[in-house]
């Protein structure tokens, strides 16, 4: 019994092509299919059960995930990217998410060809287990304040890896604390008393035959995290060091070598691969925040539509929540930046692999660009995506708050995208301080990429908004132009107010608020073109383009709203246009209604997957919800565990006699 | 050690004076510093290991909680006030919460003197406990949709309580699902096959000998919520009944009463009533948010100043990150609406008096004003602590997603107040009806309260700003005009909108986004005139004055600098004066700054009631947190249960033989 039929038979639009717009192509459709499915329906990978478990045994039963998993992998024949796939659906932070995206791309990135040759066969057939030691306890983004050492010794011709206080404890790295029997660890190293710069070393932490911690190692857990199963599936690790002897050649040296001497010496690889690096990460935490925010907005699309309340007449049923223009105000923006950030990933992507070839012909011009959009839309859409979640979940109202909504546990597992690999707020004063130097150059160098609208920044600057109907907001040029002054006015604008300052770094820490809004401006306006750029290609299927149309306009005008202080400000706009804009807004709501659970079935996302009695597919939600209350521990007897000894001398009027 | 006391040093108010200010008066102060101390004392009350507990450990702990607590109450012969505060710093979810907070009140608001000589006695002393079960599990915010029936049986004189589906189950009511021996059950009255509204009844649903539930009851847990403890420890539950028979002298009867003739009576006693105790609730709600955001403001301020990244010069400390603006500019005025919602609070509480006196002397004028003006600040300081629980975490990086941080519990158990006691969105939108109401009789009746800056809405609509330099903005009265004009201008603009639709309803539906944002600009105008109120009060004690001064400012130039869109909009302001206010603001962080650990401390509260490593009063951070990590049970061996069984099989490459 499908329960939101009516709903389905609303929309207008071919869902089988959307599912192949959202996937990025038919191959990439069917590959994803394929490995949703296979984990759905293998009973090893069932995770209802899962935020009940004490901490110990949650772990034990990821490794058995993963085991399982990695089987699966092996038995058939699985290609690197279905194996991807397969983890991602299996949905569970764990060890091995470390050792894949971290460990082994650190030693493909910065280990030389010897290196490569002796580690990544036995990483790639799992014979090792590594994770990727950065972060200490008392440092995290600045990787130029770590404390570790690796002090070269001469004589032995070893590093010796050493924590010097107790702030140097490595500290956060997944898979660390008591998985990991190797990592490569950052450290700064010291050759003949000097300091050269921080570097990765291979350290082997656990013995291959018992597991157990290596002489001079220290390595444990951190503790418990924020949520009920999230991301304590994973035993994010301390490590410390007590002199621990490594020899020379397991420090990653592609770029920087030590040799048996104790001299340093540079190849002549280019030390902006490392940005590549950067940029290849961030795009993948893009694509992530879409899927993020694509779910939560399907678990609360579906149950807004199940989910009546008020407005009943005449005794008959109470109004659909999703009819609620309030509802639709909170919800719909979202379903539009789901789709939004979806498609900004896929342009990143191609990004990135044009960044990388241009690499590899030495070529640097666009990377400090590419870096600054990739830096931005990283921290733009995981800020979006993390307040997004807790919102889809209020808006499932007092069920959002049960774990079994799948909210809480999402909500829990996603925020740390804010604080990794870059904090939100520095990643967008990087992108600040990228614009206003190029706003400064103007005048003799050429802004490229996602810039290239402040080469027209004389014109920006005086143009103002010709929109004069609500409908002449249904124009992808008046909507671009609008974010395109706004962030040129405001990125102007802060560049003006830092030259008043006689000291450029003091002027920078003081109007650092004002710059983070100049970024923000910035990387909002990308997103949007980007939306509207896609709608320039070929995307088949009976309306799927226009379903699409009306979400970019939807993100875009919401945008508009909800910053519409900067759009006055800087004089672009007026109050009647930014109302017209608000009203167009209204009225694209109610074309997003019918649309709407056809808009996330498009997602393609299986019940495994989605992990919520209240975004079931079937629309099931009520008496799913009663059957999974009696799977609490609390309901094994009707008289509660503690009830004689706490409870029973309080209703006896015994407590004075009592032993508590 | 005290690695804060330069901190402290930098601060020139007198902080135990301040320390008075926040508590209300120093009777207050002293009471509750009294019950603070004796619950961070006494070692039942430990709450560190909590998170790790499974759900049935955590239960019993909490049951042992509260019977200790409650034999306290008797020893030391507690009074009520007393009582309350220690509920308040063993700072826990209890069964007893809702005993004491929903069920007691329930009776006394609507029982008969006869009920009430019956009951109150039997609930004060615990020999019965009690919870409040209105919502169902398909019926939340809308009373009148309930499906539970209450049928009256004339031939045997007893109401018979029935589920007739499953959405009528009751679900969530606290206390409910494993320890409430009774509950106070809301239903529809059938009389005569006829029904006569939603009443209250007293329902015993479990044995008061051996607890078991009784024939015709099915009730139990619902299962796990939000986070690691936080309301896990509360046995929120779900009930369903077969006809269960009452005698008819359990209803509760103080305003409708049912005849043994099965005759329905209205008594002389104002319905105005249940208006009066949501007033009380919701400004109590208030209060709470003021507690929880300080809390969070405390952890996330001492961090600020022991943490340091990034800007060493020659080696020397990086940065404490409490220095950054944008560190600052997220904190300082979190730290200012803590004050703010204090101050409010306190006014509230005042106001329920005044409308209590009122309302027993038959007095309902103030009533639709008083009743508006607590649901708008229960949405307007829910939805802000809220997200501010959440920022104070992202604003300790990564070491607030620990639990040990104790952020994510305090989030985690905070989030229900933005849909319990009244949806947040709902809420604003009774605002918004009662100032269209205003509005549109202004002709002929003189708004009255908070409210009576309409009275002057001709010259709102005229004045604009006089604000002509940063300083200009020091001013109370330019501040708090800025806020009427707004207020006053988006409300008429408003309903001149809806004017223009046929249909009020329909129009009120349509522009239901709109009539939100009216009223958060009133309820935020409430919050910043109030602030500036308590400024004119006499507040002793040296430099507290002025810094609670430099506060208020900073809450509202925040607000106009988050809002300019709205002040540009209405055109009160030019964008140069919005862009005075932001540099302003600037400057007020700056004053803020030496002062803020001192404003924290002024909290007074106790390690044990931070529950907060990062927030601990010493500032002793990383040790405590490098201890506090060997305590999860992951590291209570080196090797880790399943690591034989489930990856010694991969590191071996023998996974096609293991067992999984």
């Amino acid at each position: 019994m499908d329960y939101l039929s009516d709903e389905r038979k609303k929309s207008d639009f071919d869902v089988e092509a959307m599912k192949v717009a959202w996937a990025g192509s038919i191959q990439e459709f069917q590959l994803s299919d394929r490995m949703a499915k296979l984990v759905a329906n293998d009973p090893v990978f069932e995770k209802f059960t899962r935020p009940m478990l004490g901490r110990k045994e949650l772990l034990k039963n990821t490794l058995r995930k993963s085991a399982h998993a990695w089987k699966l992998i092996i038995d058939l024949r699985l290609s690197e990217e279905e194996a991807k796939w397969l983890r991602l659906y299996v949905d569970e932070p764990a060890y091995t998410d470390l050792h894949w995206g971290m460990f082994i791309p650190a030693i493909e990135g910065q280990g030389t060809e010897e290196q490569k040759k002796k580690w990544l066969p036995l990483a790639k057939k799992m014979q090792i287990i590594g994770c990727y030691a950065q972060t200490e306890l008392g440092h995290g983004s600045n990787v130029q304040g770590l404390e570790t050492t690796a002090t070269f010794d001469t004589r032995t011709d070893e590093f010796i890896m050493h924590s010097p206080t107790l702030t140097s404890s490595k500290w956060w790295p997944g898979g660390l604390g008591k998985l990991s029997t190797h990592a490569v660890v950052y450290a700064r190293l010291i050759v003949g008393g000097q300091f050269h710069g921080v570097h990765g070393f291979i350290v082997q932490l656990r013995s291959l035959e018992d597991h157990s911690p290596l002489p001079g190692i220290t390595v444990g857990d951190i503790g418990l995290k924020f949520g009920n199963g999230a991301y304590n599936t994973m035993d994010n690790g301390v490590l410390r060091f007590d002199h621990v002897r490594i020899p020379r050649n397991q420090m990653l040296m592609r770029v920087s070598q030590v040799t048996k001497e104790g001299k340093i010496m540079q190849s002549d690889v280019p030390r902006q691969l490392i940005y590549g690096t950067m940029v290849y990460v961030r795009q993948t935490i893009v694509a992530d925040a879409s899927k993020a925010l694509s779910r939560a907005v399907c678990i609360a699309t579906r149950y807004s539509a199940v989910r009546r309340q008020f407005g009943s007449r005449d005794g008959g049923p109470e109004t659909q929540v999703i009819d609620y223009k309030t509802q639709q105000s909170r919800l719909f923006p979202l379903l539009a930046s789901a789709y939004a950030f979806r498609f900004v990933s896929e342009w990143l992507k191609s990004l990135y692999l044009d960044v990388k070839q241009r690499l590899e012909a030495n070529e640097f011009s666009t990377l400090p660009e590419a870096h600054a959009c990739t830096a931005g839309l990283k921290s733009l859409t995981t800020t979006a995506t993390a307040d997004g979640i807790e919102e889809c979940r209020k808006l499932c109202g007092g069920h959002g708050y049960l774990v079994s909504s799948g909210l809480p546990e999402l909500f829990a597992v996603y925020i740390p995208a804010c604080t990794y690999e870059g904090d939100n707020v520095v990643l967008m004063l990087q992108v600040a301080r990228f614009l206003v130097k190029t706003v400064s150059e103007l005048g003799h160098k050429k802004p490229v990429g996602t810039t290239a609208y402040m080469g027209r920044v004389a014109s920006l600057m005086q143009k103002n908004s010709a929109v004069q109907t609500a409908e002449g907001w249904l124009n992808p040029g008046a909507v671009v132009e609008a974010f395109e002054s706004r962030a040129a006015r405001m990125a102007v604008r802060c560049a003006q107010e830092l030259a008043k300052f006689g000291n450029p770094e003091e002027g920078f820490a003081e109007l650092a608020v004002d710059l983070v809004e100049v970024a923000v401006s910035h990387c909002q306006l990308i997103v949007v073109t980007k939306f509207f750029e896609k709608l320039q290609q070929d995307i088949p299927g009976k309306g799927v383009k226009e379903s699409l149309e009306v979400l970019c306009y939807v993100y875009a005008l919401f945008l508009l709203h909800k910053h519409q202080g900067d759009f006055l400000a800087t004089g672009y706009l007026t109050p009647k246009q930014a109302s017209l804009a608000n009203a167009q807004l209204r009225t694209l709501y109610s074309k997003v209604r019918p649309n709407a659970i056809a808009l996330v079935d498009s997602f393609s996302y299986t019940d495994h997957y989605l992990g919520s009695i209240l975004g079931r597919y079937d629309g099931n939600v009520y008496p799913k919800l009663y059957e999974a209350a009696w799977e609490d521990p609390l309901n094994d007897s009707d008289v509660i565990d503690g009830f004689h000894q706490y409870v029973q001398p309080i209703l006896k009027q015994r407590l004075h006699s009592a032993k508590l």
